[in-house]
């Protein structure tokens, strides 16, 4: 059981967690990556299938390799957005911080953890990286709590992150994470500040019994 | 900035949070509902596309028609488990309580959500229901500090919940979500508890730098 005061530190970290793309230079304590990891050790995964592995990057050749597989991306993207009224906007973004993070994490997804017949996941197998998403949720929520940013950047093609990392062909480098202090943490999502997306309603977004017909 | 006693809240859920799959029926407070609801809601989304939709069934007949597709979904499974090791513990598995909680929520995805090019998304396209997996992990913690019970049900084919709830063929329901009260909340996973799955050990999941070469 949560007592009132435990309930309100629980929606406060989820109400104020935020992406973050800037960062200080300030060393992360070991201890609280320990209990992030741990945080993302014990989110649900299908089946139990556990299916992530944490490569923590602070090697500054591998991380300035990773940003450059981010940066060639940002640009390749800027071309779709060249004529949309956002592309002034989209290249101002920006849309990661991983030069200046003290640490990367690549998460990863293995789809053949757990064997070939894994409970729920043999329905529905991309379980698989919902289930690490759910680590990299308790991860975000577990750095907040520590004073710590957290940004999850999904610039990349997942093959150049393979080469970089040595990741084998079947796993899944689904996110690429960075970790450090940030000055002036963000109290409302970049994306929302910047105007390029606004929060939705949320009462828009429930039904009852079944989808509406939407007219 | 999070207080010792916060932080420790905060670990608390995230440690005690359980896979929920008997439930009694006691209904389920809606202002608890609503305040679960805002958790997903304020889930990181790739692009802020926030991807998703609740539908709330508490109608009996849409519940039994969604119980029955998951019966015939494990059903269906026991088959390729049959000349297995596990096969009598699968049967002998309660894989949901659809029925016995007093409400369900579908969740969905929506993966045309803002527009052709979201930010991110235009690289990972599996972004958007990753999204949508930290907006469900946020509802379970938060029914966890609720007291409330939580199950997530991914046995079933995605046409026939379509089927069930007027889906449109786009929007992938990619999880079946039951809450309610339940008599003793599991301290472990139930999974661990029959002796299906382990939970790994977290230091063999960290690798530094690259992934290693296994031997």
């Amino acid at each position: 059981m949560f007592t009132n005061e435990e309930k309100e530190a629980i929606y406060k970290v989820i109400y104020s967690r935020r992406d973050v793309r800037s960062f200080t230079s300030d060393p992360v304590p070991k201890a609280a990556i320990e209990r992030i990891l741990e945080a993302a050790h014990h989110a649900p995964s299908v089946g139990f299938m556990q299916p992530w592995n944490f490569i923590l990057i602070e090697e500054e050749e591998i991380k300035h390799r990773l940003a450059w597989a981010a940066d060639k991306e940002r640009r390749a993207l800027a071309i779709h957005y060249e004529n949309d009224d956002r592309s002034s906007k989209f290249l101002n973004l920006k849309i990661e911080g991983m030069k200046e993070a003290p640490l990367t994490i690549c998460v990863t997804a293995d789809p053949t953890r757990g064997g070939s017949h894994v409970l729920g996941r043999n329905s529905i197998p991309e379980t698989d990286i919902m289930s690490t998403a759910c680590a990299i949720q308790n991860m975000w929520l577990a750095s907040c709590a520590e004073g710590l940013a957290m940004g999850w950047v999904s610039f990349y093609k997942k093959s150049d992150v393979r080469d970089i990392l040595e990741i084998p062909p079947h796993i899944d480098p689904v996110a690429l994470i960075s970790i450090g202090y940030t000055d002036g943490y963000p109290k409302a999502p970049i994306l929302e500040t910047v105007k390029w997306e606004k929060r939705k309603e949320l009462e828009k977004l429930v039904y009852h019994n079944k989808w509406p017909v939407l007219t």
